[in-house]
This record gives C-alpha cells, structure tokens and sequence, in this order.
C-alpha cells in the first residue's frame, strides 16, 4: 500500500455505525460513557495531557487529583488495601501472576474463566489447573472443587499453586460463584485468591476484604463507563511490596507496571464517571430484577435461560431453538436475526448466532427492554 | 474516605487548566490530536466500542478499518513486515524482550535509553549492559560501543545479548545516533537490534527496513497525535513468529498481547490522525529548521544547548545559569521561570526547574515560538 492521498482516505475520522442502536452486547453495557467521561474525553484527549503536572509516577499525580482517586477512593471502592489502575483487567491479572509465581508455577482458575485468564498465565509460562463446573445447563461451579484441584497440584507439582482465580461473574454465563466459600477453601492451603470482577465491579457491589479476596482486578471499558483501555488491581498489603515492587534503578516506578500505566485520557474517564458508577452499584437489585423480568418474557418465547437461575446478573446466555430452526430455512439463513434486530436498531448479538447468544441487559431500562422484547417477539411471529 | 456526595465532589468532570497553552514539554508536542482524532473520540469513546464487529482478535477487525491500517497502513509507514498496536512504546519493548529473551538473558542498551526501557528489561528478568557516551555536553554514542558492549557480554555470560536497543532520539538531549551502524554492528553478532521511536515514529521520517532495524516501537500519545495509551510495535518477518506466538488454547489470540491491545477509542483516534501524520513527517526539515533557529536565539542569551549540534530534533536540552542566577536570589526562588511562564501562558517546562530543562519546538510554528523566545528574553531583562 502506497501511503498517498487515495489510499489515506479510508483512514480518517471515521463514524460508529451503531452509536445510537439500542446495544445489548454484554461487553459494552457497561463502558458506556456518562456524559461526564465524553466531556472529560474531550478536555484530556491530547496524549499525554495528564502528565502536565506529573511528579514521576501516574499514581502520585496531585493535579488533576489522580492520588486521591487511586489511593483513596479507589481502594475503598473495591474493600482493599492498596490499588493501581492499569491498562485493563488482563494486564492486571498479568501482573499479578507475573510477579507472584515463577515460571513452571501452578494457577488454579475456573474452567469458565475468560481467555485472558489462560492467556495471561501462558505469557507468565503458568501451568492452569481448571476447576471443572457442572455443564449444561447450569455450569455451576462448586466451591469444594478448588480444594480437588489444589490437591491436584501438590500431587503433580509438590506444592500448592501461586495463585487462585475466580471470575466473579463469568464472561459467558453471568454465574456468580460464592466468591467467600473459594476464597476460603483457598486459604486453607494457604493459596492467595485473585477475584476477576470485570463484569461486576462498577457495576454491583463488591467488596474484597468482604469475600476474602486477596486480589481484585476490575475493567474500566467493560464496567466502569470509561473509555479504554483501563483497568483496576487491588492488592491486600501482604502482598503488595510482590505485585508492586519498585526499580532497582528508578526508584519511583513499579515494575510491574512499567513505570506508569493509564496515562491518557483514558484515567479521566473512569474518574468521570466514578460518582455515577458508586451510585449505579446501589442499584444493582433493580437491575437484577430487570434481568430476571428479561429472562421471563424471552422464556416465554421458548427461549432458555442457561446458567444461574434465578438469575444473578446482567448478563445472560440463551439457547433459541426457535431461532435456530428459523435460520435453517429461510433466505438470509443464519444471519436473518442480526437483520432484523438491526433494521430495529438493536445491536449486540453477533451476526451469524441464532442457537445460542448471550446479551445484557444493564442499564437498558425497561422502556427499551420492552422494545427488544417485543422485537424478539415479533421477529419468532414473523417467520412461524 | 467514606464515599458519599461531599467526597465524590472532588472527582467527576475536571477541567484541564494548561489546556490552552502554549506546551512545549516534549512529552505533550507530538500527541497533541487533530481535529479528526478529537472527533473520532467522542464517536468511540464508549468503552469497547471497537469490537462492535470484532472477529475475534482487534486487528482483525475490518469494520472499522483495524485491519486494514495495522497490516496494510502501519507496515507501511514504519518500513517493516509486521504491525500490531500496543498499549504504549514501553508494552511494545516489553513484548519483545519477554519473547525474545530468556530469563537471566542480557539485553545491550544505549546509556541515555528512557527508564521504560531498563524497568522493561528487569519486568523480563534480563541483565542490561548499557552502551556509554560521551558525556557532557554532546552525550554522543558511538556504534562502535555496541560493539564492545556486545563482546562484554559474550565474556561475562558465554553468548551474545539476545538483544540491542537503541532510543533514536533519547528522550533527554534529542541525540539522533547514527541508527545504521549501530544495526550493522550488531548484525555482526546476530543481535537483533530494536528501535525505540517514541520520539521520532509519527514526527520523522523513519524507516525500519532503510534502518536495518529488526524492530521498532513507536508511542501513539507522543508522537503520533493519539488519545493513549496507545503504541506501535514493527517486528522482522523473521521474528514474528516469536513475538506474535498464538496461544494454543486460543489458537487467534497473540500470548504477548494478551489477546488485543488497544480495544477502545485510543486506536481509532491513531487512526483518525494518520492521514496528517503520514503528511507531517514530511514537513521534517522545517520542524529541524525550526529547532535551529530557536536553539540559536535562546544561545544569544546566554543558554547553553546541550548534545547535537547543530541539533536535528525538536527535542532539546538546555543549561541555563543565568536563569539558575536568578533563581538563588529571587523571592521565588527556583519557581520563578515556571511563574513567569505560565503569566504568559507557556507551559511545560516543569515547575522548579531553572539551571536544566528540556522543551520541544514540535509543531509549535515560528510565531508561537518567537513569543516563547521573547518571553525568555523578557524574564532574563526582568531580573537584571
């Protein structure tokens, strides 16, 4: 490609086709920007703008008042001693496993654990023990089977793993474990507990110290209506000299971290919308309830719910027999519901899924879940 | 703190003060956005607003354009074979050395390379041996100290450093070394040789393969008129599949980034701006043109411009006794220069800083820097 005028065109400013759709992608719920991130965005969006009055480490920065939120605010937040942001959930984990395991260690996760999680533990030359969970349709994940697969490890290995994880709930069901019953199952063999709340904190309360959790790692982009990349790590003190240990040769910068992390606009966002984001967690009940209210009517269409039931979050997995069989015979085949959905201005379901799909319903409200209800509805009417 | 309305106050929406100024921090010139990449934020500013069409992994997406600019645009621009995003110049460094080097490996640096990358070599658990210079005032490098820094290595360790660094420029003095020596010399020794272009990729023209670089980084929020953190990393054919390794459990997704890397509007305002930064780095010789002159006229006053000479980056370092004179007998004191340049709206040069500093005349144009030479001028006579 010859970098000339032409072939420049595509790039560019370039608009979001789905801005303004009704998006019930369970990705994106929750990084919805309050109206106080989008004029933060503009205000802050010149590279390094918050390093104007930088004293050497992001987290120190007074002005504007970075310190506060991340050793102040934050920590009280997520219930635990001490917290960094960093450059999403994933490299929170990563930095985590990275600093407290050697290579050839053991991790214990959740079978349901996100991609990242494994990811994570293959850049840190981990070995993953899953905790297996007992498959469909419920995926329940039993708390005791972290104690068989601890076990499991000091068989093979001769000692406990580095570290436990838990996601807190998964990215595919929406299940919340008992996050307090793993955590001490886990510290039963003295075995520190990593709790992935990318899809929780921001969204519902939770609190670290209250379930046990000696690590908390959150996602702006994902629930915390910031833009991204971002994320939180909160560490409990024992362990925080071993994740955010300092330079030898910089003595202000974190290892881990390398030196600084969210340091762009990408931290005024999430400082943004953090009043709102502490207020929405104390309405998680409603939103639960909107959940569970989605759920009835869609079953009511011959829909299933999988996992947790009643449900327990926002975000749902649903298997759509009648979807299916519909995308078996008609023209657009497999993807007639992403066209219907979209010519309703709806967005988030993958194009191509009918089968099985996940969605979310947080903070849509029930005006516009009656809409996507009534959608559904509609679209199985259409092609009986 | 106890997270209640009086305490959430000090949080939300912030202003950014120096918003308007004149910023001549080096770290802030080159990341300065566009009309198009500020546009561009507030259309994706909501979290993961990217992956509305994702295939899987970011920089497949073709929808918008992802895939097109990192392994069509990107390549081309930075003269090399392969292209991911990253989360910034320092995560890029970072990947390659975790890649390509084994624990306990080494890795040759220039002296003056930023602090990024000696905490990135101690995140990978590397030894650095780094390159010297000649000091005050030139800081020069010579190639041929790679040379011996190499051969030091093979003594002490048995076999060559899996890896040479060279900061083209330092983020100190704006030193450009001589990039093509240095790669041939230590081709010499098969050491694959990385440049850091955080300072030049986006402001220059750079070109890996011209170069006989094996790989380049570059910062999207320094140089690049970028919301970060956002970076680019360039790697050889021949060490793709090293750098790039796919996981074998998630056969799209890269173990060095952790899946995907810049999954918000960061990537988008990159995208936005390349057009200008393509043009830009083609009005190179009037940017150093402009450098000169400003060098020249802050010299008949008396400062002292500090490594190349005559310089050819924007990037420049200053010593300045007749302003640190003034500073050990004003009221002030060393605050004076930082109040006298914010009366005058010019920002950047950090606060108590008078007898060092550095600044950067990117972009800044001829009038804007006149007044900053004036200004200069005027504080001197001041205190006469």
């Amino acid at each position: 490609m010859a970098l000339d005028d032409i072939s420049l065109q595509k790039f560019g400013y370039i608009e979001r086709k789905p801005l303004n759709a009704i998006n019930i992608d369970p990705l994106q719920r929750g990084g919805i920007l309050t109206d106080e991130a989008r004029r933060a965005l503009v205000q802050w969006g010149d590279g390094y703008s918050v390093c104007d009055f930088c004293l050497g480490v992001l987290d120190e920065i007074k002005t504007p008042p970075i310190f506060d939120f991340v050793h102040d605010a934050l920590p009280e937040f997520l219930g635990i001693d001490e917290v960094r942001v960093t450059n999403g959930a994933r490299e929170s984990k990563f930095a985590v496993m990275h600093s407290m395991a050697n290579e050839g260690d053991w991790v214990v996760l959740d079978k349901l654990a996100h991609y990242t999680s494994y990811v994570a533990a293959q850049r840190a030359h981990l070995n993953v023990k899953a905790v297996p969970n007992s498959g469909n349709p419920d995926y329940k994940t039993d708390p005791e089977g972290y104690a068989t697969a601890i076990e499991e490890v000091i068989r093979e290995s001769g000692k406990p793993p580095a570290l436990a994880l838990l996601t807190y709930p998964d990215g595919n069901y929406g299940n919340l474990v008992d996050a307090k019953k793993v955590a001490s199952v886990c510290h039963e063999y003295d075995v520190p507990l990593l709790l992935n709340g990318a899809y929780s904190v921001g969204k519902m309360p939770i609190n670290a110290k209250k379930l046990g959790a000696d690590f908390i790692v959150g996602s702006g982009h994902k629930s915390m209506a910031s833009s991204g990349p971002i994320g939180v790590l909160g560490v409990k003190d024992e362990y925080a000299g071993i994740v955010f240990e300092k330079s030898p040769t910089n003595k202000l910068k974190e290892i881990e971290l390398l030196g600084c992390t969210a340091r762009g606009a990408t931290i005024m966002t999430m400082i943004a919308s953090f009043p709102t984001v502490v207020k929405r967690t104390q309405n998680w009940d409603n939103e639960v309830a909107d959940a569970r209210w989605f759920s009835e009517k869609l079953e009511g269409m011959g829909l299933i719910q999988i996992g947790d039931r009643p449900h327990n979050h926002d975000l749902m997995f649903f298997e759509a027999p009648a979807l299916y069989e519909i995308s078996q015979r008609v023209k657009k085949g497999r993807y007639f519901l992403y066209k219907e959905l979209k010519a309703r201005n709806i967005h988030g379901i993958k194009a191509g899924l009918t089968k099985f799909f996940k969605l979310s319903t947080y903070g849509v409200g029930r005006d516009d879940l009656s809409f996507v209800v009534d959608s559904f509805d509609e679209i199985i009417k259409k092609y009986e």
